[in-house]
């Protein structure tokens, strides 16, 4: 072709959609280059690579992300004990900016005026890749088929997919595609779409992919000590092999590998996406279950209430709704990543944990940290403070509860009918 | 004695020193009558009831709180997803309030001038208790005994205590104790003091009393369905016995019998009490556990988003911390429980589970309500509204976060450097 | 024309903008009804009925709305003392869910399939509008021609309009228009664009429409009593005619005029729109900034520590963001409503105000609830609890500090240097 | 006296109350040392030291704390836009750290290992002395005479003071003290106690000392402009003198001598202290109104909106009240401290503001920020964005909306009376 409309760098991922939209980009006149972001999934790079040619690519990059993907984005979340609505732990949210960030500087290096993905138009990865797109490079052009007429129109069923590819010359490795979605990558892996879109089916037991069921987990548990140092996990010492591993990235194998023996991290909820709507999802997420619930478990050995109360409020809540709502490279998110290191200065310690059959069990922590004081705690011995002390505190604590109660005595609600008064009408 | 310094109504527990308190109130010129809560705890109330008296009780009451204790105190804590420090469910905290307000009651209609208790000068439940009697009678007397140095410095150190009671003939079931604390009643049991003050202490196997281990839970586990009904379980069926329950307490004794048999509901944790000082604790709460991950859910499915972030925000957070401080008979706790109603309207629904070993398994939930809406969720068909309509939505949520990137450009920290805009200094 | 598409009522305002919409709106095909809300805007409704009617409106309704305003929007918002960034008071907030329930009302009546408004597509009106005709009514139709490329484009420019207007015979009263918009209603009025945009441009002194300046306010202020009852005015004493004013329309307008008389309730901010770009307006809101800190002052009399921390928390943020955001018929909102009453309960008293050149002046209040004490905070006598209690109150508090010290001291960050353990790194 | 029981560093304001202390102590078998700290108050420190030495002091130590009073506590309340209960801008509170610091620091160089102050039982500053002292010395051992039965029954009531100075040969300055009690330093004067314990008094017009009134203030206003730098004031140019003031302490005085003149900065309120009872308190803070109503300004022009909404629920709140229960040496104040520059970044800029008879009124401000577009927001052309992409924006909101509505349509509340569905119960 004479004159391309420009250079596109699309999001690959080697499957029938994004070959698609590959093909087609190509068609409609653009130049396209394959980028494609290991961040631990399980894939066959080197198929993907050959297909993303043989699609008519002009380049296809691979970019290893998983180091900083781990050190950037998921100890973070693990200082912050990120969680979305109570259950999900933000695996594919986690994942987005690092993504995004691969492929901005992709473009930049190979001269891309366009970035391209694969995404649907009612999920969240399409906001959260765009929204970053955007918050690195502002002027960025983003192209989203699925959002365009001319493409969804077309290309609405597999069937039209299919038939296009075979057009195309495009290899399709599934011929039957499974009745449902999944985003993998090391942190966890997510199952949505398709028959699950009943949130009153039961996940097929073949469905989970990462991790043995409790029940087919071994009768045999392990046991565990995770080391943080300032809230982040700088050793794991495993009892059953009497190793001890400290580089982030091996600290955070090993873990995945344990919890996806032992059965941890399977999670299944309906949750609310930034769109407006509800939308049933399966996870799950091995060792960010167990980082949480160690690092949770220190916390409440080494950081002070107040401080626990303030950052829970603020860090924990909005930078959980940030990762999930595609806001990592926004101010708000750089200003609550800001305030994560004052609230971890004190968690430095270790605990001890046993994994069993889907079970994260405390057994013990243990820090350098004087926070916790047993003469101060003790129920047997005094020390610290004089027992006759805490009359005063609960006294002057009673001053407004009394006052109120006598306020409401006074308008008749008092005496035997007092107990009415904290009765809701 | 010819005249009496008035009339106290004791929470009596039957142990050493309750009993001990008794008889030294009366040494001190005071009338007893001996007060017992039902709240489900295991007790042989009878052998209590002769030993209050033997130690010169005036009278002993014994109040059967168990109903009120579920369904005034525990379903709107399930209502609330009530939770402390990310781990404990509050069991005793949530007792406090209905006993104390018990004694109150009984204190009115038996006379008595003064409530005295027997709890620590160093914990929560003196707290509870003593804010609670203040908030419900503003100008009742309290005797803290522990608190009183007369008292505390008599009988510091268990042998002083088993003297007096011999002296006073007391009769003393337990010649040794275990080496801890404990609280019970039906929503929960606490371990503290004693050999768990070093947090580092793995609990022993025959501590826990309420629950199977995950370990000798039966390999073979049970499914329950569990309806609610504006937020509150109005229903349990139970598949292996195919009995449907429905009555509040028959529903919550139900599932507390089956998260028992299958080693649900254990935790271990350092939490922060309110006088300042950190604590350990371990708990046991069965029932609890199953019906906050079933209310979670089912909120998931029925809850709008951002009803629940306002409602995680004000009554999750605050009635969980009004409870384990000891606030409920006051004005903030009796708003925040008013602003609970208005978040359940929808909760109503049903919700499958599998217990399991010490995992409560989400497997499916159903609801009338409309909110969720496959039409709308699923990627699988266009529906709902138009997918290019989204681009507007990320367009629009982009102009902030563009014009930042830009401001950030101008100041020279844009290009290739953009990226570093969003590292953290 | 044969065959309408349909019957479309317009938000018409009888000026240039609405009056081509009209027309427009007829060239398209519609049949169009001309809705006028009367929410207290200065305007001369019989001029704007006839000009529609000879715009071609099938129909030209006017509602007056004033007391639905100020009874169902206004008072909630005095309440909760509502207000937008710390100055705004969201007088065009709060008038547009009135104004869309009675055009969802007038188009049932009058069976429109569509609603149409001339808001601008840059700005929050439009998003108030539409969010509310769908919370009221999900399927209707809404037409936004400033959002319509068939439109915009073709009347860009007021000598298009203008031009536009003449070839139509439709009257066009202001020759030139004034260097800003505004948007009036009894609450307040609101001045934006033109040669506002410029931030850093002061309002010219003829801007300003409802209020004197403080400079040319009169050098002879006001006294007033404001009662509340459960949080909303219910009488209004003005010391210079001695009259009592009860009828909570007759409470409003009578504090509109003495504010307006004596320059009370300008301001002028850069505000952040919903949309997420900046905006600069200046707001006259009379009556609403007595009403504010008169409301504010009794709840300091009246309202229980702890249940002002909750609804500052939750009430007043959320409810502000909510109007702003044009959220008022949402789950949320309804919810966040639902919480108000709970937190009014004993707002009951009288304010004693002096108005003078711009000053809301509180000089005094009274109360029948019983909150407040005397005898308890007299720094003059003992009364109410023991100071020595207030020792114990203190090292209890202390216990937490007391240890963050020490574990600092430990770590070498005591002694002479505990100071530096302070400081920000 | 042969031995002393220690030596009490003492602080000392020249007052009746703290010299009586003084005087005490020393009969009490204590040496004592008078510290004054120099925090801007009105007073003869001269006539302070030379009465302190003849009622015993081994020592007078008077610390100029001026400087670090407005850097290290006043200018960071003012990034925070730090106010207690929507009206107090915390004058005493920040004053407490720095004299406590002070205090601690004269301690350690004196060899004093007590510290006593004169604040009454019932009040803030008895609290927020000690908690600063603990946090600052843990060890530190505190006398508070007003606490201790020994003195305040000995002491009860004026008459009792100045007889026991009489016999001391204690010189008493003020024969008939006023019907108030003070509190001053450079950034305020509070007035409580006495006559104002009646809320519902008016402050008589000579009780108010700082400030002119709105009424006696001139009638020509005054010009200035306050240049921010990251939020902190580093510049004041005033319009009648055309200087510029560029120095911290220069700038802070010279607002608060335009701000006395032109009768600002007052206010009256019924506040909620620590200990839980309410109190009236008055209040001067010229200076300090001005710099928060031009900092919030700024803030509007330079701020990003979701920064903004982050720090206002953490830092705003929690600084205002950790200030007021005098937490500013804990590890939570620390770590909300930490939060607040992270905020501050783009916080640079000039308002220009007209103070006039009370009032501070915002007429321009200017930035080299640029989150604050013309071209996005301009009402009167398109750029930045399309206006069709916001129907997109709210469409999508519009989603989660449409589908509450739709829900509550299909449980009988639609239709006509979908209205009803948003009227609270």
């Amino acid at each position: 072709m004479a004159s391309s409309k420009g250079k596109v760098l699309l999001a690959y991922s080697g499957g029938l959609d994004t070959s698609t939209i590959l093909a087609w980009l190509i068609d409609e006149g653009y130049d396209v280059v394959a980028f494609m972001a290991d961040v631990g999934q399980e894939e066959d790079f080197e198929v993907a690579r050959s297909k993303a040619l043989k699609c008519g690519a002009k380049d296809f990059i691979l970019e290893d992300q998983k180091r900083e993907f781990i050190t950037e984005l998921i100890y973070p979340a693990v200082q912050a004990n990120a969680i979305y609505e109570d259950v999900y732990l933000l695996g594919t949210s986690l994942a987005r900016p690092v993504i995004a960030r691969g492929m901005i500087d992709a473009a930049a290096k190979h001269g891309c005026q366009y970035v391209a993905h694969g995404c649907t138009g009612k999920g969240n990865d399409q906001v959260r890749f765009e929204l970053a797109f955007y918050g690195l490079k502002p002027d960025i052009k983003v192209i989203a088929p699925w959002r365009d007429p001319a493409f969804y129109n077309r290309f609405a069923g597999r069937s039209a997919l299919l038939e296009y590819a075979e057009s195309k010359g495009i290899p399709v490795t599934q011929t039957k595609s499974k009745p449902w979605s999944t985003d993998e990558n090391l942190f966890h892996i997510s199952y949505e779409a398709g028959i699950l879109e009943d949130p009153n089916t039961t996940p097929p037991a073949d469905m989970w992919k990462l991790t043995n069921s409790p029940e087919t987990a071994p009768d045999q548990g392990e046991k565990v000590q995770i080391t943080f140092t300032k809230g982040v996990p700088t050793s794991v010492k495993v009892a059953s092999t009497g190793k001890e591993h400290t580089d982030a990235v091996d600290i955070f194998f090993t873990l995945n590998n344990l919890a996806r023996l032992h059965g941890i991290g399977r999670c299944d909820i309906v949750e609310n996406r930034f769109i407006g709507v509800k939308s049933r999802g399966c996870y799950e997420t091995p060792a960010g279950t167990i980082l949480r619930a160690a690092h949770i478990d220190l916390e409440g050995l080494t950081l002070d209430r107040e401080v626990r109360r303030v950052r829970d409020q603020i860090v924990t809540t909005k930078f959980s709704e940030q990762l999930y709502y595609g806001m990592f490279f926004t101010p708000e998110c750089k200003y609550v990543r800001s305030c994560i290191p004052g609230s971890q200065a004190t968690v430095n310690g270790t605990v001890s944990l046993k994994l069993y059959k889907g079970n994260t069990i405390v057994e013990g922590r243990v820090s350098q940290e004087q926070l916790y004081d047993e003469k101060f705690s003790s129920m047997d011995e005094l020390g610290g403070f004089k027992p006759e002390e805490t009359t005063g505190f609960i006294e002057v604590n009673a001053i407004r509860i009394k006052r109120y109660g006598v306020g409401q005595a006074e308008k008749g609600k008092g005496g035997s009918s007092l107990k009415a008064a904290y009765a809701l009408e």
